[in-house]
């Protein structure tokens, strides 16, 4: 059972993570988590902070000398602007006269719509919205993807590949039969501005983030996470906490602002008519069964089919908008608006990155489940072991040893 | 901790299942399951099955006199078809003599598109779909609505209440600004052939149905559940699989044929832009504060924030076509189409029943998770003193007393 | 990942459980239940309510055919004495006047010392006993066993096989180094009154029995449960929740009235030198690597070492003594003796089959982990190649193929 | 849910930790870590490694100006010997050449019986020992004691408190009616070379621990950890792993080098008779209801009842013996004998803070489970109103507030 946890705050000396569960013997280096959080910062519309935000990764355990080693690996990404908070982040007490100079330490009552800030500090009984906001940020998502790169290099040696792409920001939206973007393609969505697959959607939704940076607005949008490779039968329809689009709709909604998850055409689904919106089963050439269409996404009955895994997450627009929304100093209780701290107009492409990693996580979750296996040579042979015992009148794309072979 | 299984199969004596972590003293009667899983019969376009399936109703455990009694509760669902199905389905070796003979019991070899058959038989090594269809039939659903009703009930006694309703079937959609059904509302919703809110979309929503029936076609939608009176700071900012918005898409999309999930206004927020995609704070007249809108849907930074709570699920359309999908014979590999063996239309009704199990077992599982509690006295009683214990300034809807008798 | 609940009152229509995640093909019929319930009914010293309380089998779900089919079972134990208690365990309500004249019905004020019944009233706020000592009641063992039966099937399908026995009852032990019971022996354990392996001590404990019963007493004792074709490796090291220590500890220590585990020579390994606490390793004639005595109890660093598995478990006197203990009525503040309503004198023949059936489960669940697998034959495939893998120089006992066949 | 993850090797950068679901507001500083550290390092007969082997300890989340936030904390722990080893430890890979001169490097391919060695190469097909031994490590129970410090600070809140004590030294054991040490008694303890209560047990200890030195022999031994204070309820008899006991048993024998595990009187109270194996109930002159006797441990159905709870736990004597054991080459596959790395004699004392450290952050599970709460005002509100709600007839030890005030 593959499991995470994360720590750190925002301005906090660091954020960590732990992975446990993973098999030994699967690459991974710190430069693949340095690139790794490199594409989480990518993006027409991003602010300043990400710039100067250079993230310093440390294995503190499980790898050893560029692979895994079977125990928990633990991941550091530092904090490089820490010096400055050391005082009013610090753990241990600080001496109440200095941090009261200090304008960073000033109480945070003004509540922010769209945040965690006024329900969090309900719950824990807080007067000032500091710790909520430290540990809700949305920071927290680059240990995310530091684990996420655990889990893909896992996945890419079970021959199951991530794409992720920006589908839409904002009104601009890429045509719903645009081509999928496949592995092949990931370095040029990388080098597109907002990740997005279909250039003349680019272009448009540059100038959205135009527009919108000029009006003082922020924009929302949608990425899609692919898989390409997965076998087929992984997670479960026989109970529903097993089900794969289950666990894989918890992941994505569990994004810092995420609002909607779809599997497959998922909502377009359910305006169709039943003969329009299934995928029908033909026999190829050779022999193997393949679907006609991919509108489930690659998931039916709670399970990968084999084909190509699709999921979609809708975020929505940056809450910190530079037209300042309304709110309420709970200190003085007076009408006020909120603090607005950074200038990003668009965080689309990064949480396609968060997606992606997020994907990796539960995939991998899910592979080890069916397959189980404590060094990925059994894994794999596990894998292999179940694509081959698959009778020829079952056999389907995905199984064929073709496939084996070249992924 | 509330958990849950559940076990049977569709042509099985009986479903039944099991919930572990309900507090004592929660009014709990058989008559309210047998009403729950009416209401799961309800809808327009239903076929036959749905009229002679009369559930019978046992709780095996964890009740006494209409109140539940801190351990688990084992309710089962009996199965009046059973006599037909006793040989077919026996758990004990039958004679291969008798079930050679029976229709029943031929292997079922071409599996249907939508479905989960293909792929289960890939993933268990079946050469019979039967096993499969069994258990990943949305007669499952029964069960949930079952152990839904016991989470509920006790939701109730806490002072909140759930509603589902149809927003859309296939094409017809309820307007965006349509009004929100109230839990005053469930009668009449029942009581609609949709259980549509809106009386001209219903009627359209009928006539949708009527025209895909007669073209032998099929028909999906969306349902929507509201939960009022949460109090806020369910659910959590601090790690993703605790936040409720998380959950509750695994929850929902956990249900066989959902392919999108959305918390609020989802996939449109995701085109906003940000100064009219977030809920404002204001001050009331009587001092406590309430947003402005009700976009978030009830939840933010991952915790209910003491206004409505709102998700909506999307559903395929029924997968078994009168107007037959194409599929291949395993046995024979030959071309061929899918058994057509029910004559429902649309499902999504009774969707809105099983969601709205699906989200009471979550609430109730966060709100045990955060007041924690034995018996509903202790359970009401953290609740009560959580809420008195938030100051004056931090006063919302949700928290002054008021709003506790109202819902 | 293995999971079950049981659910059920000792008074109620049945218990029930449901055990999820065990694969298909796993042979298994009603009357390998009847029988694992039957033995636990065995053993001198057991009072009249053993006789009299036959269990009636049902499958609920998961099996067809004699086959599990990949779902969750569910097997529903019925109470055969269930007409008697209908009213006063009713999940509905019932007249109170009926109920007043019913003796069964009294409030039972009188908590026993040794039970869970003082703690249960304050826990759950009740005012009589009767709900607490419902659950509470060892009763629920029968679950367990049911669902173990399950466990143990799949164990005995990959060459795992279970023995218990009694090895000490009151202060009648049987030597330290007594030889130990093999899965032929089981047959010859079930027939002795104690089922203790050594013949002259099972005489010495019967004597004990005898005069513990006519003193007014009751008696403890210890168990051990020993696991015979264990692959190496099972559990881990990794993370202290991994271990198959620390799994089968809970498991043990979770059953009614145990208060004591040890793996291998447990307190006994604490007093010895270190030079005579440890299994030295030497390599056999063939090859392969083997331990020297069985100290460890077949579990190093958290892990099953593929030899000889032995746990035992302590468990204290039945609590409900002939002599009757002090305790104070609830109802009126006065001092009493607590009710004496069976007449077991000792228990411990019945607590070596719980004991066997929570072993079964716990190892399964760990093999499982391990190597995965939707059926019988993907697991049994994965097990084989893992063990075909390991290379010869670290070939062990529980790796050659010969031992596989002779387990 | 209190969960909880570790990370680290035995000799890489550092240790490092993450509990998740820690209340808001509990104290914890750096120096509160640094002394439970210190604690595990006590103890007569340790070799040279626990002088030299200073803690760096750093929280990297969830702690601010000396409170808990209610996110995550992270507590690293650092290795000061690293420089040695950074390179045989390099998580990134490191330049063969310069690996083949350094002894560090070398495979250890003589498995050490006692440790899980041979079997860990077994399960991950590793040719060499490094990779088990340095996560299987007990280095890495100093981690269990810094996350068992924020559990141990969040009960001392709620007015629980916690003490640990060595009870036997090999054959040395401390008198069956020994006085139990309470809080107030923890410095002394600290102070004595074994950790033992008793000082002439103690003295002689000291003398087996000296004569074991002298023949190249280690010794194991017996911890004992108390806990004064606990609220009746806490745990459960409803379900096997909501048991209080069974989750003690899974924390202690999940400890490197634990064989068993006793609650209250554990395998003493087996061998009892009925009559005087159990805690009768009596009425005090205040009106409570207290038990005459500690024998159950403070623990029954499950549940803590409100007095002392009492847990033990057996240590095996450490499996790397100066006088050495007996072993196979399996580069070779020559006899030969382990490795004999280290000096200790016996770390009976330290396994009792780590024994203390796992039954603190079991019983501060059990109790945020019970009573919920996301600060520490809500948990001690929610703890203090389910005393008060507690009957006068029911009232008992650790109810009263009396009891409150003093612990």
């Amino acid at each position: 059972m593959l499991r995470w946890l994360t720590a750190g705050e925002s301005h906090g000396p660091a954020l960590v993570g732990i992975i446990e569960g993973m098999p030994a013997g699967v690459p991974l280096i710190t430069d693949d988590v340095k690139k790794a959080l490199a594409r989480r910062r990518l993006g027409y519309g991003r602010g300043a902070r990400m710039k100067f935000e250079q993230d310093e990764v440390t294995f503190l355990g499980g790898v050893r000398h560029g692979l895994t080693q079977g125990g928990p690996i633990a991941i550091q990404v530092g904090n490089t602007e820490w010096p400055k908070w050391e005082k009013v982040m610090s753990a241990d007490p600080v001496d109440p006269a200095e941090l009261a100079n200090m304008a960073r330490n000033a109480p945070l009552t003004r509540p922010r719509p769209g945040h965690a800030d006024f329900t969090g500090m309900q719950k824990y009984g807080f007067d000032d919205a500091r710790p909520v906001l430290e540990r809700a940020s949305a920071r927290e998502t680059a240990e995310r993807v530091a684990l996420g790169t655990a889990a893909a290099n896992f996945l890419r040696e079970v021959s199951v590949e991530l794409v992720s792409h920006t589908t839409a920001v904002g009104t601009v939206a890429a045509p719903v039969d645009a081509a999928l973007p496949l592995p092949s393609d990931v370095e040029a969505l990388d080098a597109d501005p907002l990740r997005c697959f279909d250039a003349t959607t680019s272009a448009a939704m540059v100038a959205e983030v135009d527009a919108a940076h000029k009006e003082g607005e922020t924009l929302g949008g949608v990425v899609e996470v692919l898989a390409y490779g997965m076998p087929p039968g992984v997670g479960s329809y026989v109970h529903w906490d097993r089900r794969l689009d289950a666990r894989l709709a918890a992941a994505l909604m569990g994004i810092q602002a995420i609002k909607g998850v779809e599997v497959g055409d998922g909502f377009l689904t359910a305006s169709r008519r039943g003969s329009a919106a299934h995928d029908e089963l033909q026999r190829n050439e050779d022999g193997t069964i393949v679907r006609t269409s991919g509108r489930a996404g690659g998931i039916e009955g709670g399970m990968s089919i084999g084909e190509t895994l699709r999921v979609r997450a809708a975020m929505k627009p940056i809450a910190t908008v530079p037209r300042a929304l309304k709110t309420i100093d709970v200190a003085s209780g007076e009408a006020t608006t909120a603090h607005h701290q950074r200038s990003d107009v668009c965080a689309v492409p990064a949480a396609g990155v968060v997606a992606e990693a997020m994907v990796a996580l539960v995939l991998a979750q899910a592979v080890l489940e069916k397959f189980g296996g404590d060094s990925l040579a059994e894994v794999k042979r596990n894998i292999d072991s179940y694509r081959a015992a698959i009778p020829g009148n079952l056999s389907s794309f995905g199984i064929a040893s073709e496939d084996n072979e070249e992924s």
